[in-house]
């Protein structure tokens, strides 16, 4: 028996869109996703589109070589999401500076605008400290970017 | 542009697969998976699988019919998971009785068994009173414990 | 035996404070809090600080009445929180519109500045349409705003 | 101005009681707390809880020495907590193993019992082999247990 694998996203030009499902956990007593939930979204969808593009934030980390933090974020609340459903995270590099990325995300269910933000990472040490992002990964962003 | 569709499980026999990628948001400082939030991935499986049986936990809710809650939960963690892991959780269902439903259930990598529990989940009523499962429902969960 | 009673925030002035420590949930495999655990901090604050003028926000969603949500948000972090943090979340209401509310937070440790924003709440029907928030409640912001 | 404090808990002989209320985040559209919540709540209370007796788990994770992690969990779920609900965690040691630590937790709404675990958790190094916990911890988790 083979086992399924988790869901990840695909590259249409420079946009990727990534899918996720709408699970209890996700939703607060107000019977629609809870505010902060839509940041989590996000957040796995920067982690898939750099997982495609060859990116190994993982390994960066246990090496030492630095992780990703957020530094700013903007965020607009649309239409809410509701249990079960199928929501895609349409997500665009804006900008690429040698420390930091900026990334347009739209929160989608089919056609329909749910949630819009702009997000921008910084590269850190382990420490804390700002610090430019390998080279690869700008190119990576920059290919990315003007696909 | 197609979008992407989340994963879903599969059945092979009785036995329900369920794929789970693991995200920043799911660890914790210490490095690995936090122990709350393999119980959100159980919770994520157990959806699957009803939805599998074309079971369909918005609508019940929706209509005033009534929604699973955990009664009781034992859980051992025997190895960490740890960020990018890419995760099953099977799902097998032990027992069912008129309101209630008991789930072995087991997040796996690959061939090595990370966390292991019992979960016994009650049908209640919106105002938190026990209720007999629906009817459909209870020979669906027979179905699969049986198949 | 008395038992001991959740922490609640304080007024002086305008100004709301709030405490929060930072616990294992909060925290992720880079060492320090999950960016979008903030937000959960602040929506705990401006909950307190609804409930110390006055506002029950359970009672307005039992009865119907309405609900809070987040429409609009903009967060910068600049610099992290750790485990066992006792954090500030220091609130102030901004503007109070017909069924609106934009408030200003800024998450501190001691004189630390670690993460400041505005948030926009609207009040919504359960069924999520706009609607005016009650007047006691305006007349509480409007108070509030201009102690 | 004085900042207000994270609320803290109190021991009443071997017994710790620690203060938790619920927000937004807590809950799931079902209106009440989502089960795997409970376990952040009892969380907070045993971190709360070894920091009462002096034990200082963040500069154990900093220096290296280690760190716990939950190896086994059982939890009954009696009664449903509802947003706002003032909870009190109530922790007592049950045994004390030369790596292992095991305590019954159970979450109250004044005397009324609505979740009841039983915990055990583990030391571990950073690399997560089990290891002995630091003996002036034992020492404490034993004057605890006999208070």
């Amino acid at each position: 028996m083979v086992n399924p694998t988790p869901a990840s996203g695909v590259f249409d030009g420079p946009v990727h869109r990534f899918p996720v499902r709408v699970y209890f956990e996700d939703t607060d007593l107000s019977g629609v996703v809870y505010h902060a939930n839509y940041l989590r979204f996000m957040e796995r969808a920067r982690s898939d589109m750099l997982g495609c593009v060859g990116i190994d934030q993982r390994a960066a980390f246990d090496s030492g070589e630095g992780v990703y933090a957020v530094a700013d974020l903007s965020i607009k609340y649309r239409r809410p999401a509701r249990l079960d459903d199928a929501l895609t995270v349409v997500s665009r590099v804006q900008a690429v500076g040698a420390a930091t990325a900026t990334i347009h995300q739209a929160v989608m269910r089919g056609d329909e605008l749910l949630t819009e933000a702009t997000v921008t990472a910084a590269f850190l040490t382990r420490e804390g400290r700002p610090r430019r992002q390998p080279k690869p990964w700008v190119e990576a962003f920059t290919r990315i970017a003007s696909a």
